[in-house]
C-alpha cells in the first residue's frame, strides 16, 4: 500500500465508508504477495525508488522462478544475483518457453528478465572502475545492476595502483560523471586514489580477491573506511549490487 | 596547480615561452605551501571540488595555527575537526585579534574561521538523523561540516530503532531531502530501517557508543555493511566529517 | 537418579538397609547408559525439565541410531537437529521397519521419533519470526523443536526490516504470545524492532545467512548482544534448537 | 500514544470529530517530550511493558538531571545505570531538595528516584547467581533493576566453579525460581553449569573481569554462546541491566 | 650428536686425534638424515626424551613412507598423526610386507609402526577425559600418544559438564593420575571444573567441535586460557598429541 | 568439608546419630567463610592440593585486608597477586602492626603474609627463564609464587632468542629441574627455543610486552600455542601465577 | 611510455612537432595492450626494475594463455605463480607446440615461458631457508621467481627451530650470501632466530601451515611481525613471490 | 665471543693451553655484561652487522642509564628509542655532567649518546617518505635510527595519497636512492604507489594515526601486507625503528 492508497483508506474511514474494524484489517493486510518461503514485496519501487532485486545466493532454483513469476504477475522486470553457472542453467530450463524470456549474463553471475529493454533515465552516468581482472565479476555486478536501474554506465577496467599512471590516465573521464563506484580487493588503494583525483562522490567496494592477510576482502575494506580522501564511503565485500542501488539513487537524484 | 594553469604550462613550452627543463620544474614544485610538519593542499578545491579540512586530532596547537594561516593567506575558509576544549581554547588564545575570528563548536568539537558566513549553494539539502543522544557529536559534525560545505542540513535527533514510530514519524520530511547521513552506535540499525522507508540515498555513521560486544563501533559498523536495505554505504567509525563530504557532493552534484 | 531416587538412598543408608560402602558406589555408578562413543543422559528431563536433544552434527548414521535406540529403551521420543539429507536417508534405511518410525523434517534438518504426537502442554505460545528466505532452516528447526518440547508455536516468516510496515503489521499477534523467537542473518535488526514494539522478552537468534563483513552471522550476533531495545537475549549462531530450549522452559514456567 | 488513544483517534475521524489532516498530524506528533539533546520516551511502559531506564554512561550530570525531571513530570520513577561516583554525586547535588529524592546505589552504580517504595508484582522470583567478587557491580546491576522493574530477588553471591560444591549447594534452592540470571567473567563456565542443574531459564551475563586473552569478557561471551547446556541465552558483556529486564518481562508473564 | 658425542669430539680435539677443522666439520654437519623434503631428526629422542613424531597432514603418501623408513633404519618406531582414511590405505598399501607392519588405528587417525609393542615405561598413569562423542578423535589421538610414550592411560569419555555428576562421580579416579588432559569443546568448561576437583595438573585441549560463535575451537581456547581454578595450562585447538607429549614428559620425570 | 569429613557424615547416618535432614543442611553449609563480597574457600588445599592465592587486581584494600584475616584466621599464609604500588601501601598502613606483617614484593607486585618462612617441599626445581627486561614482573610473579608453594626456583633472566647463544648456554642447567616456565613476549619464540633443547615439560607464559601488532600479548599467546616442539602448554598472557601453580603441582607430584 | 619516451614528447611538443592536443592524447593513452579482461604492464620492467608476474589464482586458462601471448608479443618472458595441477596441464595443453615452450614447475606452483635460459645478473646471492616440510611449495616459490630475476639462490630446507643446532649449522653459509628469506609456518620463530645469528637483511614469509590458533598463517604473521630481533620484515602469509621480488631487488641493488 | 673468539679458544684446546672442562666454561660464559634486569649484549655488532638499540618503553630512567654505562664502558654509542618527554628530562637529569652528554631528539623520541658525531658509511642513501603530518614521529624515529647506524638519509614529508601529485613529483629523487622506507597510517595506500613508481626496495612502516576501523594501525598493516605491487615488505606498526635497521643492512650490504 503506498501513500496515495494510505491517503485513500483515511479518507473513506472519515467518509463513512469504511469503519475503523476494517481499517484496522486493510492496515494488518499490508501488501506484497506471500509465497510461503517469501513474502515479495512487490510495491517497494513505489516507496524507495528501485524495485526489489533477487540476492540469488542460498535460493533454490524453484524458489527463484517462484519470485521471478511474482514479479511478472506486477508487471515488474526481474534481477537475480549470485546465481551461479549451474543454478543460472537449471532456471533458465525451467522458465524455457516463458515469456519474457529470463537471460544469464555470466560475467555478472546475473540472471535478467526484462518486459523490454532498460534505457537510461537519468541524465548522467556512472564511471565502475576495477583495479585488477580478478575483481571483475563484482564490477560486472555493479554495472550490470546499475544498467538493469536506468543508468548510463562507463566502465574503466585493470586500472590498479600499482600502475598508477593508468588511473590517472582516465581522469578526466572520470570527472565528467556523476559518481563513481571503486572495485577493488588486494589493498584497496584505487579508492584512495581516484577520489583524491576527482571531484564526485566515490562509493568503494572492497572484494574478497586476496590470499593469506587479506581475510577475504577485509584488508581491503578496512583500507577503504580509513581513506584519506573525502569523499569515500564503503559497501559490503563484494557487494557490487548495493553499491549500483546508492549510485543509482545518487544519479537520479541529480 | 589546477587543469587550467597546467594547460597554459603545456601552450607555453608549445609556442616556446618556456622550455623542456623549465616544465619539468614546473611539474616538481606542484602547488602546496610547505610548513615543515604540513604540506598544505591549497589546491584540492580545484581538483576535489571541497576545501581542504583539517583533522585536528594528533596536531599541536602551534600546528592548527600554522595551517588556518596558510589557508587564511590563500584565501581560504578553515575548518579543524576533533578538536577537544583544551585545545580549543589554546588556539583561540593564540589567534586572538587575528581576523577573520576563529570560532569553537562545542556540540561539535569543530574549530571554524570563515572570511564570511557561509551560504548553501546547492538546491536540495542534507538530513542527518541521528539515534540517541551519545551519537550527537558524530551527528554536530556532520551537520556543521556539511553546512560548512554550502549546503542546507536538516537535523533529525534521538530518533532510535527501540521506538520504531519516532523514525517512521518524519519518514515523509526523510523523503524531502536529497540525500540522508544516518548516525548510531549499539546495533546501528536504525541505518536499515530509514533505507527501507525512503528512495533516497543513505549514508551510514557508525559511532563508538556502546559498550561491550560494540567493540568500540564494531558491531553498528558491522551491521550497516550487511543492512539489508539497498542503498546503504558506510564511512569509518565517528567519521561525521567523511559522511558529510561525501553527502555534499551528492547534494551539489544534483 | 533424580532427587527422589537419592532421597531413597540415603534414607536407606539412614534405615541401615544399605551400607556407606554400597552408598559411595551408589554415587559413583549416577545413571545413564554407556554406548561407548556416548554416555546418554536418560534422566536429564527429570533434572532439567526437557529430554536430551541429540546434536546430529559430526556423528555418524550408526551412532545416531545408537542413540535413538537408548532413548527408545528409555520410554523416550528422540530429536535429532542438523542432520543433512544424505545423513538422514541412511538413518531412515537403517530403522527401517522399527517402531515407532523415525521421521525426516527437511526444512528443518531434524530427524523426529515419536511414541505418540506430541501435543501442547503448556497454554501459552512462542512466536518464530523470522527476517528472510534464507534464515528459514534455522526458523524451522526453532519451531519444531518447541513443538516437540510440547509448546504452541505460531510462524511469521520473511519480514525483514527492508520493509519495516512487514513486520508491524504482526506486532498485535507477537503481543497476543508468550515469549519471541526472532531469527535473523545480515545486520540482525529486526530484533530491536521487534523488541521495541512488544512487552515479551525476546531471544533473538542470529544466522549464518549473508557474506563478506557478514562474518558468517558475526555481525547479526554482534547487532544482537548490543540491541538498544531492552528485553532481547541471544543465543548462538544458527541456534534456532538452543532458543527453542530457552524459549520453551519459559513458556513452560508461566 | 498507545493503542487505546490510537482507536480513539480513529473512531474521532470515523465520526468526524476530527479530519485527515488532524489525523495525520496526531500521528506525526507521536509521543514523548523533546529535550534538544533527547527524545524522552514517556510511553514506553504502556508499549513495552517496562519504563524507561536511562543509559548514565556519557551523559553529562544536567542531561541526567533533566530527564529524571521530564520522567517525574509524566508522573514515573527514574533509574539511571552506569553511573560512576563522581557523577552520582553531581547529580544528587543538583537535585538536593527536589521530591522525590534522588538516591546513590554504589554497589549498583545506579541513580534511583522513586515516587513511591517499589513492591513485588509478580508472584514468582528472580534468582542472581555471581561467579566471583568482581563480577558484583553487574550482578547488583541486575538485582537492583529486577527490583525497581517489580520482582523479587534471590542473590547467590562467589560460588564460582573452581568449587564446584559451592553451586551445587544452591541447586534446590535456585530450582525454586523462575528464571536465574547467571553473571560470571573468565571463561564462564559457571552458565553452563547452572543450566546443567536447573529446569529454568537461564540469562547469562559475561562479565569483563578478566585479563589477557579474556579480552574484555569475550571468552566468558564466546565461553556462554556456547554452552552445552540448553537454555542458556546471553546478553552483552557486562549488561546486567539487559538481563534483569528480559528475566522481569519472563517472571511477569509467569 | 649427543653430549656424549659431543663430549667425544672435544676429547679427540683435545687429545690431538682430530683438528679444528675437522671439528668444525663435524658440528657443521649435524646428525639427522636428509630426504630433500625433510631433514629427520633422529637424534630427538636422546636430546629431549621423545622420539620425533611426524605431522601427516599435508604430507603426501609417499613422503610418510619415506620418513617411516629413515626412522626405521635408525631403528626407532614410528608414529603419524593427523591422516585421514584414504591416506592411512594408501600408505598401508605401499609399505604391504614390510617389517614391522604399519597398522592404522582410525578412532585417533593414527598411523603406527611398532618394532615391538610397547611397554608402559613410567609407573604413574595419565588421565584423558572427554566431554562429547564429538571431541572423541582428539581424545583418542592423546591417549594413543601417551601410550606410545610409554605410559599407562586410563580413558574418561562424554563427561561434559551439562551433567555435571558424570565428571563429580570421577573424581576419585581422576585424583589417582599423575597428570589430567581433558578434551572438550564448545565452551570448554570441563576443564575449569575438572582442575577444581582434583590436585593435579590438568592439561586442556580445546577442539574445533561446536558452530557459529565457537570460531573453530576459539571459545573453547580462550575459555580454558581464562579457567578461574588455578593448574591448568592449555595447547593448541585439536592437538591432542601436544598434550600427550607434555604429559608424558611430566608422568616420567615423576 | 573434605572427603574425610564427608565420610564421618555419612557415618553418623548409617549409624543413627545424625539424621537424613540434617546431612541435607550440612552439604548445604558448605565450608568457606562468608564475606558478603567474597565467599573464602578456607578447604581448597585439602581438595586441590594448594593453597587460595587471592587475585588482587580489582579489589579494593579493604578488601584484600578482610580475606587476609580470613585466611589467617583458619590457620593458612596469605599471598595476593598483581597488587599495583598504590594498593599495597595502603594494604600495608591497614594492618600496620598485626602479626604476621604483610610484606610487599615489588618486582613481583605480590603481598605476602607468611605465619613462618616457606620451605621447599619438594626435592626437584622449577626453571623460570625470561626472555627480556620487560618481562620481568611476570616472570617474578612466577617464581616468588612458585617459592610460596614449597619449590625451589633457578631463575634465568634476560636469554631471549635474539642472542641464541644466551639461551643456549644455559640447556644444561635447564636440563637439571623437573619444569620449565618460559616467560616471553614479542614473539614468544623462546618457549619453542627452550622445548627443542630439553626432555623437561615447558609451561610457556606469554606476554603483553609488545606494541602494534602484539596485540596485548596476543602474538606471543598464538606463537606458544603454535609451537613446532612438542612438551609446551600455555597459560594466559602475563598469568606468571597460573604457570607457578601448575608448576608447582607438577614438581610435587614428581 | 618510460621516461625517455616521455622526454621525446616533451621535446616534441617544445620543437612543433606535436601540438598540446596531441600530447595529451599521448598521456592519455599510457602504454600497455588492452586484452578486455587485463590491461597488460609490458613497460612495468623498465619502470620499477622487474618483469610483470602474473598471478594465477583466479584466471582461467584462457586468461593465462592471453597474457602470456601478449608478454610474448612485447619480447618478455612470462612466469605465473599460484598454478594448481589441472590448470597448469590446461595451460600446456592449449600452448602445446608454441614457442617457446610453457614449462611447468610443480614444486612451486609456478608456470614459465623462457625464450632464453635465465642466467644470474647479480653477483651476490640470496637465501631461502625452510622451516618445515609443509612450507616447501612457498619457499620452492620464492626460490623459482628469484632465480627468473636473474639471482643465485642458496636453498636451506628443513631447519625449524624445534631442533635449533640444524639452523646455526648454517650460520656461516648464511652470513655469506646478501640477503636471506625465511619461510616459516606455525610459531614462525625461525626468521628471528635467523635474524639474530646473521648480519644481512631477513624478509620472513609466514605460512598457512599449522591448525587451529595458527588461524591460516595469522601466527606466524603475527611472531614475524613482532620479531625481538632487528632487521626483519614481512611480506604476506605464503607470500613467497612477494619476498623474491624484494629480495632480488636489493641483491641487483647491491 | 666473536668467531675469532671461538677460533681461539678451539685452537687452544687442540693446543692443550686449555681443558675440555675450562673450555665449556667458556661456552657457558658467553659474553654479554649482566645487570640483574637485563643481560647487555655487547657484541651484537660483531654477530648481526649493528650495535645493540635499546627499547625505552616499559624501562625505568635508572634502567636506561645503567645501559648506557654498560655500552659506554664497552666503548659503544647508545640509541635509546620510545623515550617519552618525561623520561627523557629524568634520563637527563641522572646523566648530567658524564661524558659523552646524552641528547634528546624529540621529534623521533629518542635519547642518544654519541663518543663522536656519526658519519655515513655506506655510499648509497635512504629515503623516508612519509604521508601525513601525525605520521611524523615514526618517521623521525627511522631517520635519526638510520642516521646513527651510518647512512645517508633522504627525508619526504606529507606526500600522501591523496593528493597524489605530491608523491609523483618526487620519483625522480626517489629513484636515485637504495632503498625506501614508507611511513603511513589510515589506509597505508602510500606504500603501493610509491613501489609502483620505482625500482628500489620499499620498506612499509605503518603507523597507528588514524582511529575506528583503524585499529590503531591495523588496517594499515594490512593493506600493506596486501599490496599489489611487488617489492614491498613490512614492519610492525610504528616500527620505525626496525624498518631502520633493515634499511641500514640493505644499503650498507650494497
Amino acid at each position: 500500500m503506498n501513500r496515495e492508497q494510505l491517503t485513500t483508506l483515511l479518507t473513506a474511514l472519515a467518509d463513512g465508508t469504511t469503519d475503523v474494524s476494517a481499517a484496522l484489517d486493510a492496515l494488518a493486510s499490508w501488501p506484497g504477495e506471500e509465497l510461503g518461503y517469501a513474502h515479495v514485496d512487490t510495491q517497494r519501487a513505489a516507496r524507495t525508488g528501485h524495485p526489489e532485486v533477487i540476492f540469488g545466493q542460498g535460493k533454490s532454483p524453484a524458489q527463484i522462478v517462484g519470485i521471478l513469476e511474482v514479479l511478472h504477475r506486477a508487471g515488474q522486470d526481474g534481477l537475480v544475483t549470485r546465481v551461479d553457472e549451474a543454478k543460472a542453467h537449471e532456471v533458465c530450463a525451467r522458465m524455457d518457453g516463458l515469456e519474457p524470456a529470463v537471460e544469464w549474463v555470466p560475467d555478472a553471475r546475473i540472471l535478467r528478465r526484462l518486459h523490454a529493454p532498460r534505457e537510461a533515465e537519468a541524465t548522467g552516468s556512472i564511471a565502475v572502475v576495477c583495479a585488477g581482472t580478478s575483481d571483475l565479476p563484482v564490477a560486472e555486478e555493479a554495472a550490470v545492476v546499475a544498467e538493469f536501474m536506468g543508468n548510463k554506465v562507463s566502465r574503466f577496467w585493470d586500472v590498479g595502483v600499482a600502475g598508477i599512471h593508468r588511473v590517472i590516465g582516465h581522469a578526466e573521464q572520470l570527472r565528467s560523471t556523476r559518481v563513481i563506484i571503486v572495485v577493488a580487493g588486494m589493498e584497496g588503494a584505487l579508492a584512495s586514489v581516484v577520489a583524491g583525483l576527482v571531484d564526485k562522490p566515490v562509493i568503494a567496494v572492497p572484494t574478497s580477491v586476496g590470499y593469506g592477510a587479506s581475510f577475504g576482502g577485509v584488508a581491503a575494506l578496512l583500507a577503504m573506511l580509513n581513506s584519506c580522501a573525502a569523499g569515500v564511503s564503503v559497501v559490503n565485500i563484494d557487494n557490487g549490487f548495493g553499491a549500483a542501488m546508492q549510485a543509482s539513487l545518487i544519479n537520479k537524484g541529480a
